[in-house]
């Protein structure tokens, strides 16, 4: 079996690898929002229903993604991702900045896509209150989770990223309080679908500040537990 | 580990490849119909509990297939999916056709097999409508993001296949409109079965055009992303 | 990785793998009957939330059995699967029926266990009907298909069969009539509990003939799509 | 792919071992606690449901924890585990007995953590009453497999642990009367939060001591299945 370190040895050029960031975040953009209408809609008010279908659609098509991509662009889909990779000099801030403006309009597109694949308005705004401190403090363990499963798994189980980062979000939509977004390019998508996977556009900046300080945090400590050697 | 591509040295004669093509299409169809009737009955109104347990049934049933069959005929059982290694070269085009014939007797005989499990008439038509612009978009994106993966992970993941298929298609269930039919054989059969899975006649050439062009999308495009080198 | 190839080079003695067997089944049958109770007693009447529950449970022990006691015994837990390796001369006939005793011991006590561990009488025989021509087709199909997966895996993806396997009874749970029993000492135990998972014991002979039937027709289909070479 | 053999050449330093035991522990108990809040919130008295979801972020959270922190500390979080360790001197005593206090301090302040993220008061005492005989049972059953597996897969599938103990924990939540508690640590945090996952403190040491006398057992049991050679 090829892993995902033998494939990487030719590094691919900017284009093909921009493309990635952005079809990627555009179809999990997509997946996130479409799943929950799909979801929402079939279970007559079962909420919980609706969320289990709703995780199992996101796990499923992070492996895939992250399965198709992560060769090409590292597969971060998520700018605080990016952010943490660009302090580990892992990629170049030039990268850093061009990848963060794909994963935006990505995420953008691919809510515009599922709301086109259920016939709704091209965009609206999300009416979903998520506000107050709790849900904050969740975004903070939601994506400090999220980075140290990445760091750990690019320590020593690299092969092993795409099912943990689907394991890890699967689990943490039901156990932090704000259903962990733990992503800010799809927080920003997610303020334009007033459905099932909204959430205000006010209540955004806290989700994203808190999303900085759990990757920050993260790239701390597992820095400390994970030291690296020189190549 | 034996992967997939080193049990692949001896190709399979026409005739066993034709059989796990045939066979493999049954069991898929037989599986997606069979587990549709058996949730449906069960879950008391409850949609979106009968389309998890079928989601459920459809991936695990997919990996089993790619996992038994894949080296034997590619586990392609998928008109759009032979026609894009066609067009790659993979198989010759006398192999493509008689691919496809044996996909469509599958299909239609699985869904036969569904019945008669469930003892129900051999065949009935579907009334089921699946009509309009919204769920044909749906389907050009669910065949798009089907041939992605099967492309992205033939390039660098081959071992993932099964598990990866499994996982789109299971994500693909909820996040679009058309729950992802993503295959023109499976497609003819479901029109067979006045069941939970089936469609109206009348809308299958629209889902089976859409499948083509997301299918011949994907191919240009990830042939773009990972282009192949001579052997 | 060890690979189960290469931890079986030195064959276990009998009293291990007798006991790897006995285990076995006896937990695979606790956990059948005993999610049964726990998912009937909890779903409120919604049975397709109380098989998924069942389904669930039984996909992941088979995972671990197999993973558990896969090197020891081969990780049968099941006369049939006994049946075909003896005729494939993997297993001696001495064995063979040393091999179905323990699993039909084992099928008992396992379900005894849950009762225990419900605080329900020992044993009690099943009312649940399930009889009919459909439901004993379903089991030959159950059966052939699940053979048909050992076989193929066993052929070409050895490391892959305790999740293939489990993949599988999980899609047969749900896409055959009878929930796919596929075992001949599940099927006796489960005469002996009057739970959600049981079977009333005149129907039982005519789910074990099925359960033959197909186990013999996939080492036939099997045995001619993968012809072994000489070792 | 890199298994944890190999990356465990260099044994981390104590203060590493404990953080990544105590770090682990306290997420693994914020899933539970956290996910049965939100499945209870969620899911309009279904209890099969909720369970479902708390099966589900439970069994998710365990891969990526013990994938992230196996090479670290050997991902016990459990002190049951961590007592047979030392019992089959893979860690010495006085490592026993720092890990089984960071695993209970973490274990505690991850039921707190659980309850910052819903509003909740840091802690209270749970009414859930699971005592009685059949409960005990059910524990001395679900330790006894929780460590069968672990030994199993470290004698020859190591890399698979963190799949099996996952799809073990999964498949005892529901086929035990007692859901499964199987870890001394995560019993004493359980009995702080008056929400879906807790426990009655009274209960608490019986529920200790089954954990106990089931991984004494297994122990036993799997020390003479797969006896260890000289290394």
């Amino acid at each position: 079996m090829k892993t995902i370190a033998e494939v990487e040895v030719v590094k691919p050029d900017l284009a093909r690898r921009l493309v990635a960031e952005g079809l990627g975040t555009l179809l999990l953009v997509a997946t996130v929002v479409g799943s929950g209408i799909m979801a929402e809609g079939l279970a007559g008010g079962n909420v919980a229903v609706a969320l289990l279908a709703n995780t199992f659609a996101t796990s499923a098509i992070l492996v895939i993604l992250i399965l198709a991509f992560g060769p090409l662009s590292g597969a971060h889909f998520n700018p605080v991702v990016s952010l943490v990779m660009a302090l580990r000099r892992e990629i170049s801030w030039s990268d850093f900045f061009a990848y963060v403006v794909v994963q935006i309009i990505g995420g953008v597109v691919g809510a515009m896509l599922a709301h086109v694949m259920f016939a709704l308005p091209l965009v609206a705004l999300s009416p979903t209150d998520r506000s107050g401190m709790a849900k904050m403090i969740s975004e903070v363990v939601a994506t400090f989770g999220l980075l140290g499963v990445i760091l750990s798994c690019a320590n020593h189980r690299q092969a092993a990223i795409p099912y943990a980062v689907a394991a890890y979000i699967g689990a943490a939509y039901w156990f932090t309080a704000s259903t962990s977004f733990a992503n800010p390019a799809v927080t920003i998508a997610r303020t334009l679908t007033a459905t099932f996977s909204g959430i205000r556009w006010p209540d955004a900046p806290g989700f994203i500040l808190a999303q900085i300080v759990g990757a920050l945090a993260a790239a701390l400590l597992f820095g400390w537990l994970f030291p690296r050697t020189a190549k």
